[in-house]
């Protein structure tokens, strides 16, 4: 499998609650015009027959863009849709069982702290999800911020890229971009629910990729 | 795969909300030992992982048994556990999709009408559950019952085996055993809230097996 990392760096996760009653496949190719670089579908309130046509109809609008598209938590839905690959937290469904059933697609796991990612890489995790990076509205059941420093620990610990997550914005995106191993910044609210979802993205694409470090990186 | 009509007499269905207190693997084996002939986890409040674990327990628990397990809505972890199947709902991953993933694993689907039944047959559902048959407090997101006239309507409407499903018990189960197409009855309080959980199984058991159509239909 090809490595997902440069694809990681404004990496869109949904939230179809956060769209302001915008439909969310049009928010979505709002972001991708103006520069997200890959997009999550996370939307833990739809049922699951719903939320696996919401996938198929993703999978259709994304296709002429060649922005991989990654479902959260249901493993047999990503397969289902053949998405490029499912991110899962610790609470889903086993590392290890989730890597055997997608075989070469991509599987993104969710950790908080150097071990986990430790253990999240021994068992085949193609990238990590690392947060929550800042306090967010968006999840409410987290454990308290490790901020960019938490972050740092994180990507020193492994290998495979990482991208942060939690509470990233324009304001905060600049301290997490001067991290050198930071593969990227997973954004929620910050896109979909921005006035102009497009000139959202686009500015966060561009603090990111303007960041010192950045040219040198990647 | 082989008919899996005649495990479908008597079909535990699990809900650990409802065990007072009792371990879930422990009560279920009490079953299985009371005459149960087929067990499917459905744990709707349970987190993936803690489900998944659960549902490798119930294999390794079952194994002596040779008592299908089949696992709802969830076909990665069906697939992951290498369950004998899965059930799905109408709002659970598509039908044709769990169809495709599981392979020649049991694909069980429930149905409310005649309308349902056929479109399940077609997708390659391998059984039906038939339901809600009676009121109960297991379910509480049903629209109405449709008694054993509904069950008979469904039971007439497709070549695949049917097991009803819903507040059946000790008191109703000879009504729906004198369905001669039926292949079974699902059961989850009247077992796993019974004070006896054995004696409970045993009882439907032989109220099942001894009804007076039974004897020539199996």
């Amino acid at each position: 499998m090809p490595s997902c990392k440069r694809q990681l760096a404004v990496y869109l996760v949904t939230d179809r609650d956060l769209t302001r009653g915008r439909d969310l496949i049009e928010s979505v190719l709002d972001a991708v015009q103006g520069g997200v670089t890959m997009v999550q579908l996370r939307e833990k309130h739809t049922p699951a027959r719903e939320f696996t046509q919401l996938a198929r109809q993703l999978m259709r609008a994304l296709a002429p863009y060649k922005i991989p598209l990654i479902i959260n938590d249901r493993v047999d839905i990503a397969l289902a849709v053949r998405a490029s690959g499912a991110h899962i937290g610790q609470s889903d469904i086993p590392a290890a069982d989730a890597r055997r059933l997608l075989r070469r697609a991509i599987l993104g796991v969710s950790v908080q702290n150097a071990d986990e990612a430790r253990e999240a890489e021994k068992t085949g995790a193609d990238y990590l999800g690392a947060g929550v990076a800042y306090a967010t509205g968006t999840k409410t059941d987290y454990q308290g911020t490790i901020g960019a420093e938490g972050v740092r620990a994180i990507c020193e610990a492994v290998r495979i890229p990482v991208a942060a997550i939690g509470g990233i914005n324009a304001a905060n995106i600049g301290e997490l971009a001067a991290i050198p191993r930071l593969a990227g910044a997973s954004v929620v609210s910050a896109i979909l629910s921005a006035e102009d979802i497009r000139a959202a993205a686009r500015e966060l694409r561009s603090l990111w990729d303007g960041a010192p470090c950045r040219s040198q990186n990647t």
